[in-house]
Formats: C-alpha cells, sequence, structure tokens
C-alpha cells in the first residue's frame, strides 16, 4: 500500500476575486479552500502534492461592474481588459508566492468563460487528482438565484471533488458576496 | 500556514461489505476509498492521519437474504444477529489491520440505521475533517432506483465530503452490484 512518492498528488483548487467592492483579493471561499487543502491535506508533506489555480474569469461580469463606465473609443476597452488580466494574474500570483514560500510545487492559469463548465472542462483536460472548490455555503432559497458553481462540479466534474464550505464567522454581511 | 503535526487530521471512511453473494469481503467501492485516501492523501505521512472506519448494518438487508431462512426458535434469530455482527467486525478487522501495519492510526465501529442518516448523524457527533463515501457510479436511471448514500452525504454531511467513484473496470456484472 506504501505509494511511490515519484509522483505528487495533483489537487486542482478553482479560485476566484472577491465580490466586495473595492476589495482586490481572493473570494473568502477561494481562501478558506486554500488553506483547508494546505492545513488538513498536504500538512507538512510538502513534497507529496503539487497544487493546480485554476482562475475562470466571467466576460459578462464586467459588464455589471461597468455600468456606470462610458466606453468612448476601442481604446476604452482594451484598458478594461488589461484591467481584467491585470486583477486575474494579480489573484493567481498571491496563491502561487504562498505555496513557493512553504515549498509546495504549484501551477496556475487563467480562463475565460462560465466557470462551472470550464472547471469541468480542465478537468478533464488536466486530469487532477481532486478538485477542491469553495462555496459560500448559502441555504436552498439564495441558491435558486445565485446558482452554485460547487454543486455544477460535484456532479459534473471527471474526478473526485471537495467542496469547503466558507466559515459563518467569515459570511460577509450580504452572504451572497464572498 | 505551517500547521503543528499535533493533531492529525481524521478522515472518516464510510464502508461497506460487498453484496456480490458469497463474496464476504468489503465492497468494491469501499475498497476504492480506501485506496484512494491512502494513495492520494496519507501517502507517505503516516503520523499525519487518522482514519476513522464506519460501517452501517441496514436492519432490513438481513431480510432479504434470510427470505428462505426458517426461523423456528428464538435461538433462531439470535444467531442470525450473531452472524451480522461477526461479519460486520471482519470487516472492520481487515481495515484496521491494513492501517496497522502500514502505520496509520484508526478507529472502527459499527451502527445500525439507515446508511446515509447514521453516516451524518455520527459526522455530527465524530466531526471529521473529511468523510470519504465510495461510490458505484450509477448512471441517473440506475439510481432512481437504488437511491445514493453518497450524494445524501454531500447534500447533508457537516464536513467536506469527498465521493470516490469506483473504476468502471472494476465494476460487477450487475453494477447495482458492489
Amino acid at each position: 500500500m506504501a505509494t511511490s512518492e515519484a509522483t505528487a498528488t495533483r489537487i486542482m483548487l478553482a479560485v476566484n476575486q472577491s465580490t466586495i467592492k473595492g476589495y482586490p483579493h481572493a473570494s473568502i471561499s477561494s481562501r478558506g479552500a486554500f488553506e483547508w487543502t494546505l492545513q488538513k491535506i498536504v500538512r507538512s508533506n510538502t513534497s507529496g502534492f503539487k497544487l493546480l489555480f485554476l482562475h475562470v474569469q466571467v466576460p459578462d461580469e464586467d459588464g455589471f461592474d461597468d455600468m456606470d463606465s462610458i466606453f468612448a473609443s476601442p481604446e476604452d476597452f482594451k484598458s478594461m481588459r488589461h484591467r481584467d488580466r491585470a486583477r486575474g494574474l494579480h489573484l493567481l500570483e498571491c496563491f502561487v508566492t504562498k505555496c513557493h514560500q512553504i515549498g509546495v510545487a504549484s501551477e496556475a492559469w487563467i480562463k475565460k468563460g462560465d466557470p462551472k463548465e470550464v472547471i469541468c472542462h480542465e478537468v478533464k483536460r488536466v486530469q487532477p487528482d481532486l478538485l477542491v472548490v469553495g462555496s459560500r455555503g448559502l441555504g436552498p432559497f439564495q441558491r435558486v438565484f445565485v446558482g452554485t458553481v460547487s454543486e455544477f462540479c460535484v456532479k459534473h466534474a471527471e474526478c473526485p471533488v471537495v467542496t469547503i464550505k466558507r466559515n459563518p464567522d467569515e459570511a460577509p454581511q450580504d452572504p451572497v458576496d464572498d
């Protein structure tokens, strides 16, 4: 039963940005999923695991953010796309830096699209041993309106999936925020 | 982020017997869940984890097995119950022995009742860091008839849950068997 340490266990983490305005960091549930993975699974065995960070950017989402923006030239659109890209890279940099500090191998990349579809597609392509997704832990009524990526992944991803619910103490004023 | 190794990560595994007649061993999906946990999570870090084996015995199930049995005295019922208990203990002994051999701490116990309800109840009581359940990986049509413990646990257990689907190569002739 003893396993060769040659091939690390590859854990994919789907991470996203906080939805809280003016808070350009990882979402509370992404951070929770990451910390759970390190504390409960990786532990001191840093050479036994490789973390794969996938950040899916939703093209539409920015449309909402920019409801009050005025686009007067093609340059305005270009700078918006540039800003999105910079934010995504910053998000992934934080996770990869932390892994580097503690000596866990990692990889990170950005995709655009519907998060639940893209995550399942990337699982199929990358074939991780485990997918970890954070969840806001919303009740059934809230879920109807916001949809949940984690539920879809549990059903459709072609690898074992674990959902890490956000700690209730950490929920923001509006529990739909994250 | 470095975690103290003082408290091991406690992983609960819900295990059951094979449904295949004359095969008095762990079910294929239970063995798959156990081996996945050792190979992908515990790895060489045997002191970092403690495995908690829960076996839920279904009181009704034996009724089916004993359709052709004749109960002529109270002793017959007693010996049937004795046999069930012996089978359950044998199942848990196999898992605990394997853990002992590779140096992973473990605990095991038997409960009676509806597996999905009992598993969630025991999660609440024992508060493991992770619950691992095997699944036959049945399609939607098969699921309607057999119900699935894993789906219920993913929704209702008060801890992170990971479902390990049975390897398609290992499925018995009737995929509802396990």
